[in-house]
């Protein structure tokens, strides 16, 4: 097939000759990494330009062991947070010379195979934004020998570094808003135990509680899956108990919309008036008017750029295990579901 | 760095050695395409388990020209549609024994860096869903000289391949369910001109609109941008002219989400009551409570095996170009907003 094509017969030869430069300099000039004047490499673009040639990196990664590729293992993007957090993760990487291989895997099964067909494309390092905690996970990702960047996990592990949102302070600050609100019996909507996130708003939601003087035995636990169904289905539940809600803490956007939906159909509750509601990740869908969802919204701008500092900083240490965790404040964004009403 | 990592060590020779075979049988076991036995296959891949051997594609992707990754270009992932279309299309890829280059880009003018870049990797196939169709973005495509499947595209031209959802077809239904509930005056609900399904979707509307007897001047056309806050937007517009909507085709679901919020907040209308509304995409919020929304199914899952085996075929058919369309219908999903009340 590439012998066919005229656009592959144009070599490195060719664009030396007519930029006037060595072959070596149109290698430097096309190597992220390489000492070459910027006076060379414009030459060299030019000249590559018009002929259409366009380098093979190929050989290079044989020679040098490093691809500039990235493995980058996403999952639930359903979820418009992680949809969002890809874009600017995968413009970061680009904009560093790094490419993304992208991997999407359903459970932790698949993330292993997924790692070894990674692999045989000699990535120089993963970053994945997965929800999958377990010690296996931690383990297997350590074996790989490459630096391995998180988001708001709790893998801990030799070449894992972590870059999460301060899940457990923003807890408390909802907390604070509750009592604020002079909500008397607050009711926290979990997502799936394996989400460390989750785990750690939840912590600080009880702990933001019991400071603001808030017996444990006043918090209702209702227990989700991160979907908006789940969220609907939960307030359902509380429903049928005959429990109505003043103050709800949602560990994520999508089960709250799920939440206010389900109160203003089946207990025909309001927010704000009949009950104040939070979110975490600040989703597109938390500015629209039928939800108008006050939410913590974690700046994945900035996570994203802490995750390339620690990446530059791992591929830096070659073959030296580095192991950092950066945390980033998330920022509570007021609308509508916690307006004070008189 | 590979040098110090001990799982690294471990060559084809000893998972040979190990399983009893050649070294040549441990590399076919692990080629694709290559011819082997399944026993021979399985006694190799437990070895390589054992031992953690992974193998190396780079080599091969030198010798044969094909690295068995495929260049995927994606762009707006704030629409849930493109989201979850991405998600189907990684996970078929990969069933596929293929791997996926993403590409993330704003616009035509970044996509010609993208390819270059995509390509120093020697991707077999590029697959993208941006709805770039200017003449420039096509011969860009076609000068690659490797197949190229585009989704919902107009984009023709040599090893470009296209799938399409039948938005004509769809914008067609649209206006019999406009007639069918004695909708005089339609609303048309543009995306951006740019936006190839959109302008198909609008002929096939007003196509169908003739056919039930309507006079072209009784259509309102507003532009949107594919945005949530552009069918807001629209509506609140439209609302200042002083025209009240009674039945209006949206050429996707995040406008027509807006449009419904805008009804009810701006004009005081609800849906189905005061007015009937339709979208495209069935993304997950138009079956949200709060918007309840009557949609076009595209069956990405479809779309997404059409365009596996259009990539099949072009890549067998190695170095001569391959033009090819698909066309997959959209099945209407009815939810409340255009539910017959009486």
């Amino acid at each position: 097939m590439r012998e066919q094509a005229t656009i592959r017969a144009v070599t490195s030869i060719d664009v030396a000759r007519l930029a006037g430069v060595s072959q070596s300099a149109v290698s430097r000039a096309f190597s992220p990494d390489a000492s070459i004047s910027s006076r060379t490499r414009q030459k060299v673009l030019a000249a590559a330009a018009s002929l259409g040639y366009r380098p093979n990196r190929i050989p290079a990664i044989m020679l040098s062991g490093r691809s500039y590729m990235v493995g980058v293992v996403i999952g639930g993007l359903e979820n418009p947070f992680y949809a969002t957090a890809l874009e600017r993760l995968a413009t970061a990487l680009r904009e560093n010379g790094l490419q993304v291989l992208l991997m999407h895997v359903h459970d932790a099964l698949t993330l292993d195979s997924a790692l070894d067909q990674l692999l045989s494309y000699r990535i120089d390092a993963v970053v994945t934004s997965l929800a999958i905690g377990s010690k296996t996970v931690a383990r297997a990702l350590s074996q790989l020998h490459i630096p391995v960047v998180c988001f708001n996990s709790s893998l801990v592990g030799p070449w894992i570094s972590t870059v999460n949102s301060n899940n457990h302070g923003a807890g408390a600050v909802a907390a604070r808003r509750m009592a604020a609100h002079g909500v008397a019996r607050p009711v926290w909507l979990a997502g799936p135990a394996k989400n460390a996130a989750s785990r750690a708003r939840g912590e600080g939601f009880r702990q933001g509680l019991r400071e603001a003087g808030l017996p444990a035995t006043a918090l209702t636990r209702l227990q989700g899956d991160d979907t908006y169904d789940s969220g609907y289905e939960a307030i359902t539940t509380l429903h049928r108990q005959g429990i109505r809600p003043h103050g709800i803490f949602s560990s994520n956007d999508m089960m709250a919309c799920g939440a206010i939906d389900a109160l203003r159909e089946r207990m025909g509750l309001r927010c704000p008036h009949d009950v104040i509601i939070m979110g975490y990740d600040n989703i597109p869908q938390a500015a629209w008017r039928s939800y108008d969802l006050t939410s913590f919204d974690q700046h994945t701008d900035l996570m994203v750029t802490r995750a390339m500092e620690l990446l530059d900083e791992a591929l830096l240490a070659k073959g030296t295990p580095l192991s950092r965790t950066h945390v980033v404040d998330a920022q509570l964004i007021e609308r509508g579901s916690t307006a004070i009403t008189d």
